[in-house]
């Protein structure tokens, strides 16, 4: 069950596919500090409020978590903004790109705020909404078929015209609008996990980023519960 | 001069903002080691390439530059992978970004590979060519005139239809391909700098992201010329 991908979005997931330490480390790792205490569950949690609270960092980073996550590449810019962890992203050098694209569900598809510059205000309706829906999905569409029209393949993927050379792939992807997903393995610490939790689980954070932050909070609970029970207590809000 | 923009590409630049520190600081660091030693260019310069060449890095973390840099998003994509430095993006959540997008010159419109899978191989010419850049061109320029209609804007940035909203810059950016120019501040130490320089101021770099490197190496010659001489000499290949 932990390691089934958790789907967010219209195309994307996140995916544990290794971890190291849990709960167990954590407490391991302040005992070293704190000399050994007894173990029992409640002790545990005690401890990891305490460690929590008190803002004794380092335990936590004893637990590395790596992910394969699926994400559009708007997203993905926003994410790469945290350095603390370490990154392999499928490369448009190397690779051709999937045919996948983030068209918003209706609801989510927000007019610009009038009070918040960096926000969303009501929800697009009617016509207004159609219009835009129709334009993201038209400009999609035809942006994958011209991807595949300068790297000479045709819609299977076979070669279009002999007498042609093909674009080079890391040029062709130019065309690519930033609604196309891309996907990495990223691995990161509990601690620096919780940073960026505290930032893009937060109402302030894109919806686009925030519901992955969610799906991440869903498997920290169940890697981690002790953990995930002292960061949503003391410390989600301005960590 | 060293604060004159370095134009890349067909809108792109690398300009100085501001540094701090330069060889002498470099110097003086690596003198708080060593002791005290005469101070003529010559001896600073032995000075400097003893240091590259035994790696004793952390004097060059003593000089800080700040970049302002305006590049195709996909080039943005590579740059930012480079964790060891601080940025700031134009937000295209809370901004509009400008009408203004990469087409490469024809003698850098390469085709694919055939013996390097991440690479160029010869360019095109002819009727493919020209195919190739009126897809870009085009897509780019209908990209940006359905952004401005989602946005609810004319083509002069004013209000299209007082019944629409306007989605939300954060969603309307979808549509925008990854050609598009992005913008920032970006700081860094000059030993992050010189690690950055040799990754991508090398032939496997892709050449879009490689003629901002060698924009940087030419403002790096200007501002700490004797390191730049060590690091050209000792350090470039293989850093
Ligand atoms: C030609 C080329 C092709 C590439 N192709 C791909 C690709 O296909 N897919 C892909 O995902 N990437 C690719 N990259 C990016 C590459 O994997 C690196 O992310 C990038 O070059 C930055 O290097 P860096 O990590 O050394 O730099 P920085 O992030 O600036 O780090 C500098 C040094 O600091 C240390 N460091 C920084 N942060 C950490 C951390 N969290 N943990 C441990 N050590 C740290 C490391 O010693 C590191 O070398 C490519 C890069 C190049 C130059
Ligand atoms: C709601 C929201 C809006 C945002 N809007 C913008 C925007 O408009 N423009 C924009 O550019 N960014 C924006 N960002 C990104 C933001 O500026 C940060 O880049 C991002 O949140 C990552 O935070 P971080 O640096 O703390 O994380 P990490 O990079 O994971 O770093 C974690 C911590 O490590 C330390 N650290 C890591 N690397 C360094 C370093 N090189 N030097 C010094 N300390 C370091 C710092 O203490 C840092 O807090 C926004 C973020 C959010 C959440």
């Amino acid at each position: 069950i932990l390691y089934e991908p958790i789907k967010v979005l219209d195309h994307g997931f996140v995916r544990i596919v290794d971890y190291m330490g849990d709960d167990g480390a954590v407490v391991q790792a302040a005992r070293v500090s704190y000399g050994k205490g007894t173990k029992k569950v409640n002790q545990d949690q005690g401890l990891i409020n305490y460690l929590m609270r008190h803002r004794h960092t380092t335990p936590f980073e004893m637990c590395d978590i790596k992910l394969h996550i699926k994400l559009p590449i708007f997203v993905a810019r926003q994410w790469i903004r945290h350095r603390t962890a370490s990154v392999n992203e499928y490369s448009a050098r190397y690779s051709i790109l999937d045919k996948e694209f983030y068209i918003p569900e209706p609801q989510h598809l927000a007019a610009q705020s009038e009070v918040n510059n960096q926000g969303r205000g009501n929800v697009l309706v009617g016509a207004e909404a159609e219009h835009v829906l129709t334009l993201l999905k038209q400009d999609s569409v035809q942006a994958y078929s011209h991807y595949q029209d300068m790297l000479n393949l045709d819609e299977n993927g076979q070669i279009l015209d002999e007498n042609r050379s093909g674009l080079a792939r890391e040029l062709a992807r130019m065309e690519l609008p930033v609604n196309y997903y891309t996907q990495w393995y990223w691995k990161i610490n509990l601690h620096n996990l919780m940073h960026f939790l505290s930032l893009r689980a937060d109402s302030h954070a894109q919806y686009e980023i925030r519901v992955y932050a969610e799906a991440m909070l869903d498997i920290m609970r169940r890697w981690v519960p002790l953990t995930y029970h002292a960061f949503t207590e003391y410390r989600q809000q301005g960590a």
